[in-house]
């Protein structure tokens, strides 16, 4: 009786009670399996197209458990997915409960489950009780019994913390997750008696949709980026094609997403179609962050670069949505960077990371690409700094370790790395590009990847590895200059080869030794003047690249250099038509030349992420926000017109968003998060009623900002 | 046309043409799955019971491919498990292609697969042309292109040879496998108006089978290896509840397997059942091998214990039906060598030991127990020994390596094995065995394990690896003797616990040390005397180390004690009416005390794998028939009676079967495979038509026995 009251008070209480329960997994592995899903799902033209590094799998058994302590009796109710068994105190309960009273006082609980298709995964609501990320998870629990039926005592299993998402309904499991869809409707259409050709006005994404279909015959439809690829029906990268055969009329929306802005359908026999949509198909994401100022062409380039990563902001950052919707590390490290100056959406970065780093054993490069390998390790400081996400690294430490492990044993005699048998040393497209011998770019990523790894082992408290990293890192970035630093060059070289230090620049490391600090003032000057601002170094035709170009100018101080660039590259681009940013652009081609790439006509993909980083750089060098400690404890403002006469903007921080404007006379900025520190020039003495500026040098001016307050200062640039 | 009537007389071919067509898939991973399901079907009342090891799974994205030169244009039908394309040439072929046609010349297809659910797996069939294990097989291809759209020409994939079993019918996939079955009936029923109480006459392992099943109400089942546990409705380990509700007549089998003799079955409400039958389920194999002689009670022992091990012969070899129905080294490695001596079907061993060893990274030992993973190894040598299947070592030696990392990290500083953490000292079920500290029995089966990689090395030509393991093992060995040989116990003692041997002695060791060949000649005797025929040193209860044990006695020649002690044990069994033999057996105990175990009233398994090791005393020790080079290519045949009149029998090789005769006065001998040697004692000077025999030594005389040739030996024992 009291029990059945107590359900009854437990059903009508508020559904609030239950927010914290959630779906949970094994970290890691729905990360994976959905990675699988997702990567496995290329198709061209109706061809299979799989990637081709090892694909991982989930743990197919898992153990789940809580400890708890009741002040009264609850009554738990279990959702799982896969085959399950439940110990309470470690005794096992009879078949497969759904749901089970536990009695007050301290217990724990066992769920244990297998499921070779889908992840292990379990959803456990109580009163006080619910699955979250608290509850401990193994692959392993060992408890093997005595000839007595003694359970073992010691333990040598390893409990991680649980994995989750946002999968707080007990009814959709994570098996079942499928992205928001929207029914969108084409700008244009040009209706002929066997044949649509439709025009949905940009770049978009999803399903498309043939309503009131009917009749008998075939359907030919040819997808197109661009009007020219849609009409290509022999040569477009992507094609649906159906046999159709039933008189009543039907909707019939395709079975896989497409990327396109045009259409092309065509039909035979008696097949009649009496209009065309699509179900747009988006990861619900919020524009936390923003950027406008007094140009209009520049405000035009951020709106479609937000739009052109959101795009691609998928179940992971995926590199273009024609082609390749696999996960890029060297990608997806961008996207990451633009991502902290847009949606902040941090699961879709831990998510991405987990997928591309998969499990042990390693047996290749991420992604077969030694440089992916490197940017995989430098993004997970950058996603500590951003978010502060400790659990991140204390859960996958052991990870990133034997993936350090396999590149530490690759190292050449001089210890150093050069592309051995079934490593891509891919750096750039670019045409003649040499990868051979040792490359400098992959060196100076390699003592970069080896500071996190110093980094990361401190904040798991491994301090012998952190000395060790540390030391290995300082060995590796004292050759890359010994070898690599020409002074006749006032640069970096490319490569050496069988020991000797090619006389070739290019940009590539020399950039990256820019931003990450690795050169003096004086290499800078000369980096800058000799390489950056050098035409005779070969150019970046890629959006890819011209990210850490830009980057690099930017931290030297060249925003309005880099405005120009912006304007004519990305402007470029949105000159020719561009409704989201290509996969590469070369100003010198012509016409229907652009979509041309990998010796296919319409090969190249005019939505990728990596054409977006101008919402990184106005982010973070332009309203000049960025943490100086995890999750933006500590951090700076520091504005840089680059030329315009204003901008304003908010940058997404773990709690709240910084607000920034600035033009020559005056800054705005509203803090968030810890505690921030303007900095700007003035010609003439700053003032402000809000704050004390302090100055810190000649003309050099700081203020700290506080959470959720407002400052205004004038000033003269 | 020509086409058209080159695919007619295709069609028109005999089916022998397809003859080698098989399944194939990555070598181990259909294993693993199969392994998986197996393991994951346990269940106790209805409780699931999953092993708590870590399982693995397959790779999920497979490339197969095949180089092949063609006369003629060839047509290729191709099956697949899986989400699939085609190359040919290294050019894709459009969509998902059911059937190709080959141009003449020298070609290559490869086929790459995903598929998470299942094992990607492909059976390909033409003229000529066929998968079998010649197909080469990679989880990761690595096969990238660059921005010309030119693939990577270099490769650091690693390509094995294909996986394959006996799945010749395109129709029937990997992943459809079942076990046969064959309808059986009870000998005895006893049918009341609500129950049935069945006897199937032996213990027997299947589907029950409810007959013209009607009515409305519930169904108990309860199950018995003994009528004790099937009467026993609380306490019995297995049942199946169900709820009928149908109006019609209808037969309705159990969805999962159960162990059993006896079965009761017990309904309520309108229920009627007409009666009850069962689907024996079986692996179809051979028996090869045989054994008779002049005692009726061995011959029995003989019957019975065949009969256990075929019903613990399954997807794999697993310790017991009625539970855990899980894959265990240990005792997989006794059925190992009993199948060897029956129905030497290698196929069952190769995929035993690939479900136990499971993929990297090891995490923990085999099923979590120390001795366990040491069996692993060592069996892997007698399974070239007696198979010869040299490719086996060569796919999983790097599996080897991995796993011996895993125990040679897990060394003490005086580079012994104790358990750590996790770890399971298993060695017996023995009450207060002690398991603490440097146990002796560890550290012989870890030296030869030692030996063993030192072997396989030297198979894959790894002579450094070789070397390494030769020089480990010695190091190993010599610590053995050096630590435990206690002069005044004429013995190993069991531990060293804190630097400090103790002077405990067990039998595990020691007569572990005698077939291993580890003991001198004196040492052997003194074993023998102080250890194995001492009644001070505690018995050995269960017949998983009695096996070893009468091994021991066996290689000392004490075969007429070990045919009083087979009597005195497994007849013991048969005198209390075994059908199969138990998984422990203690003479002290009475009636249905012999059921209880791990604190459970019938935890007891009644058929037990490693109950049946008279197949393997009796073939290799009486019959005496052993190969002394792989695959019987040389080979031993030493008879010895045993005390009995007459025996004789079959033992099984690659080639046909080795027969034996032997009395006092004559032996009869038909070779096989390669070259055989008998060797026997005399009192006089044996004589024989049929070869010549040598004397080499006194009394001990040797014959040649070659393939497929009979011979008799007139002699006095």
């Amino acid at each position: 009786m009291k029990k059945n009251l107590f359900l009854l008070s437990l059903l009508l209480m508020n559904v609030s009670v239950f927010a914290q329960a959630t779906w949970i997994w094994y970290p890691g592995d729905y990360e994976i399996w959905l990675g699988n899903q997702m990567q496995n799902r290329r198709t061209e033209r109706t061809t299979f197209m799989p990637p081709f590094w090892k694909l991982d799998s989930h743990y197919n058994l898992m153990d789940f458990h809580k400890e708890f302590i009741l002040s009264q009796p609850e009554e738990l109710e279990l959702f799982v997915e896969g085959r399950y068994n439940v110990k309470l105190d470690g005794k096992i309960l009879m078949g497969y409960p759904k749901r089970i009273t536990v009695p007050a006082g301290k217990h724990k609980i066992n769920l244990k489950v297998f499921n070779q298709d889908h992840v292990p995964a379990v959803f456990v609501r109580g009163k006080t009780i619910q699955s979250d990320a608290s509850w401990r998870v193994t692959f392993e629990d060992k408890e093997w019994i005595d000839e007595t039926g003694k359970a073992s005592d010691q333990s040598g299993t390893t409990w991680l913390q649980a994995g989750s998402w946002n999968f707080n309904d007990p009814l959709v499991p994570p098996s079942q997750f499928k992205l928001n869809t929207k029914e969108e409707n084409p700008v244009t259409v040009d209706k002929q008696a066997k044949s649509f050709l439709l025009d949905f006005g940009k770049e978009t994404f999803g399903f498309l949709k043939l309503k009131g279909l009917t009749g008998k015959g075939n359907v030919r439809i040819y997808y197109g980026e661009s009007k020219e690829e849609a009409l290509a029906t022999e040569t477009c990268e992507t094609t649906d094609f159906l046999e159709i055969n039933q008189s009543a009329k039907r909707d019939s929306v395709m079975e896989l997403t497409k990327a396109f802005r045009y259409v092309n359908v065509q039909f035979d026999g008696s097949v009649a179609i009496d209009g065309v949509s699509m179900l747009y198909e988006f990861l619900p994401v919020t524009e936390r962050g923003g950027f406008r100022c007094s140009d209009e062409e520049i405000n035009k380039i951020y709106d479609v670069a937000l739009y052109t990563l959101h795009l691609n902001t998928r179940e992971f950052f995926i590199d273009g949505i024609k082609r390749d919707r696999w996960i890029w590390s060297g990608d997806a490290s961008q996207s990451y960077l633009m991502n902290y100056y847009s949606f902040f959406d941090s699961p879709s970065v831990a998510r991405t990371m987990l997928a591309l780093r998969g499990k042990d054993p390693v047996t290749s490069h991420i992604n077969t690409i030694m440089d992916y390998t490197f940017y995989w390790f430098i993004s997970i400081y950058d996603y500590y700094q951003f978010t502060g996400d400790k659990a991140f690294i204390q859960q996958f430490y052991p990870r990133m370790k034997s993936l350090m492990d396999y590149c530490l044993t690759r190292r050449n005699k001089n210890g150093l790395l050069e592309g051995l048998s079934g490593d891509w040393v891919f750096i750039d497209w670019a045409e003649g590009l040499s990868k051979k011998g040792e490359v400098s770019f992959e060196q100076l990523l390699f003592a970069r990847s080896l500071e996190t790894m110093a980094l990361c082992a401190g904040i798991v408290n491994h301090t012998e590895d952190a000395s060790q990293y540390a030391q290995l890192a300082k060995e590796v970035k004292g050759k890359l200059f010994q070898y690599y630093w020409n002074s006749e060059k006032h640069a970096l070289v490319h490569s050496r080869v069988d020991g000797v230090s090619t006389p070739h620049v290019t940009r590539y490391a020399n950039m990256f030794a820019v931003f990450f600090d690795y050169l003096n003032s004086a290499q800078k000057q000369e980096v800058k003047q000799h390489v950056l601002l050098n035409n005779q170094v070969p150019k970046i035709t890629t959006p890819y690249m011209r990210f850490y170009e830009l980057e690099a100018l930017c931290a030297l101080g060249e925003q309005p250099y880099v405005t120009k660039e912006m304007k004519d590259y990305w402007g470029g681009m949105l000159k020719l038509g561009a409704t989201s940013f290509w996969e590469e652009y070369n100003p010198d081609k012509k016409g229907a030349e652009h979509y041309a790439m990998y010796g296919r006509e319409f090969g190249k993909s005019l939505c990728h992420a990596w054409g977006a980083s101008p919402l990184y750089l106005l982010g973070k060098y332009y309203l000049g926000v960025k943490p100086t400690a995890p999750a933006y404890q500590t951090y700076l403002i520091e504005p840089n017109l680059g030329g315009l006469q204003w901008i304003e903007g908010k940058v997404p921080t773990p709690q709240g968003e910084v607000e920034v404007y600035c033009s020559a006379k005056e800054i705005k900025v509203t803090g968030a998060a810890g505690t921030g520190t303007l900095r700007f020039k003035s010609k003439k003495k700053p003032t402000s009623k809000q704050g004390e500026i302090r100055s810190t040098g000649a003309g050099l001016y700081e203020m700290t900002i506080e959470k959720g307050k407002s400052y205004r200062v004038s000033y003269s640039l």
